[in-house]
């Protein structure tokens, strides 16, 4: 059985994305960006994938832009405020390190940060007011936590800064990564207001490698460098047209069914969630949080219960995605919510994927309660 | 038959590549940062990925980092600049739209840049010396020019700047895109001396989406924004295993027989030059060229050639590999070689891949001679 929880890290490809790599890389091998015919076929074959992908994300073609990844994505926007003169820049303190990493480059550009507190796991529209000044260029708040799941108010902060810009006549960036939202909650990508976002692609079974920038007004957008100029100026590197291809299936199998999947991991995740409070443990998710991420306080420090849960079979994590390298990282997070100290060094993740079935959560709640009572 | 020449835009990504592409990705689905048993054993496969791909190359694997291409590879060295004190930086006329396209921002930082003229195609030694400074911070200069496969005298280069360096005492960072040099020319990474270098899976029959960046000594090197802290620090990002292990496969392909394989394609290189000869066009490629490369002076202008040749079947390249997006791109670099503008417009390369066979290149001389001849 498939016990692995760890899918807000990263998600096996399924089937039909890895079948859509392989038939882009054999049928369309050209560089989209030759002008024979070849090359002209796998241009043709890379704008439908955009366009069908545009289309199910309930957004225009020329809004998106395919990068390497999330990260990616995210330096895009964060490393062309270099080019722009200096001012303030709002960053929510629970931001992945993607984001958080850029403090001290844009520190070292002359740029004032401005880190928003999360009380309770949320930015708040009001801390946010506070913050807005007159030099402030840019916002940047996630949409879903990846430590806890917390779904952030994006429309209403995005409302705040739109209704702030009015006095100072003067357009400020708000930049929201979206990497844990896409197909896994409500999430009005047009609707919200945000002037850019990003996604990864294989967060929802699709491949490595691939991601998206969403700018709502590429035009007004200017990289650092533009390279070879594919993307429209926007990213350069030879379009990854197979990686692109399989992103394309891996949305088409997330988002038509993303309401009815949401449901059903809804009820998975309450089930866990009553068990883990059945053993005495605490929830650390707040309420308002996706139904794929839970996380909890565990009886130990977290990377002994989750070296516990692996020796089992079962696949957790300890605090953030990428705890190897930056260990700490889910702790800083949490701590910056509010929560106690010696809870956030016990701090353990479960993450699910649409295809989690009620046997799995079943059998993780067993191995948990044999954990837990140390059997 | 395979009448696909445009092998320096992008090759065919073998089948050995494309099945280490899916083993990895459905034998090794964790995240290599994450600590659980299924995170291990991918950080385990990567790490013998790298270990393999870095001996084959002649290098060490604390040396090798991997990107999402040369075009990211490029971009982390010449960004990183932009957190060091302004100086001067010297790069040479014939760099890529990937490297070449950092100058506007390096200047807004501050930065003087030196543009080295490439006098017959190529960098001389005593050209890069009348421009060092004390003031010189990098020089940029790439291995082999992607549009006529003109190999630069990288180690007699290497040599000047560190004779150089004698009297300012200071290290100059030598950086030199190899992309069209691994595994095609004679290529002592090690040897040449460089600090910095950057490579792609693609033009060797690896998948789209993954490259390297090679720091001689990366302790030394710091990034614009770590993101995730993956590879030690220098580019994060979820480590896209899959493309590793496929670009591995791509590299036992190409590597061990290398030097057959010039010598082979060298031979067919000869024989396509002698006929373009005696069909009375002139050869832009110099004498000292990659055998995977020719450039010659079509009788009619570039694109109108190169779509004739399509239309007979010939996939071949008006000037560079991104001509759809940075029309006129070949056309620089050949005018800053020397070559008569009325040659550079009308120039056409035809590139070769290690499986180009005999037959391919008779077939491709025979529909040559017809569309020279206007049949």
């Amino acid at each position: 059985m498939d016990l692995y929880f760890d899918n807000a890290a990263t998600t096996r490809i399924s089937e039909n994305a890895l079948a859509a790599y392989a038939y882009a890389s054999i049928n369309y091998p050209a560089n989209p960006s030759s002008v024979h015919k070849a090359g002209l076929e796998a241009k043709r074959k890379l704008e439908e994938e955009r366009a069908r992908i545009a289309s199910l994300m309930g957004t225009r073609p020329e809004s998106l832009f395919f990068t390497s990844g999330a990260t990616e994505s995210i330096a895009t926007v964060l490393s062309s405020l270099l080019l722009t003169t200096h001012g303030k820049v709002i960053i929510s303190s629970i931001e992945h390190e993607a984001v958080s990493s850029w403090l001290p480059a844009l520190r070292e550009h002359g740029w004032k940060a401005a880190v928003l507190r999360a009380r309770n796991g949320f930015v708040s529209p009001e801390d946010l007011r506070a913050e807005l000044t007159p030099d402030t260029k840019a916002v940047a708040v996630m949409s879903v936590n990846n430590v806890t799941g917390a779904i952030q108010p994006i429309p209403e902060l995005v409302r705040t800064v739109r209704e702030y810009e009015k006095e100072g006549k003067r357009h400020i960036l708000f930049f929201s990564d979206s990497v844990q939202a896409l197909g896994k909650v409500d999430f009005p990508l047009e609707g919200s207001g945000v002037d850019a976002a990003s996604f990864s692609g294989h967060k929802i079974n699709g491949p490595r490698g691939i991601g998206m920038l969403y700018l709502r007004q590429p035009q007004s957008f200017r990289p650092l460098a533009p390279a070879g100029g594919q993307e429209r100026g926007k990213r350069g590197g030879t379009e990854n047209l197979p990686a692109i291809s399989a992103l394309r299936a891996a949305v088409e199998e997330w988002l038509p069914d993303a309401e009815a999947n949401r449901k059903r991991i809804g009820r998975i995740r309450e089930k866990c969630i009553n068990a883990l409070r059945s053993m005495g443990l605490r929830i650390l998710s707040p309420e308002a949080s996706s139904p794929y991420i839970i996380s909890f306080a565990s009886p130990l420090p977290s990377e002994v219960f989750t070296r516990m849960l692996s020796d089992r079979g079962v696949m957790a994590s300890s605090g953030s995605a990428c705890s190897n390298n930056a260990r700490g990282e889910g702790e800083r997070i949490l701590l910056g919510m509010g929560i106690k100290p010696q809870d956030a060094a016990r701090a353990v993740r479960i993450s699910f994927s649409k295809d989690t079935s009620e046997e799995a959560a079943d059998e993780l709640i067993r191995i948990m309660e044999e954990t837990v009572n140390g059997r």
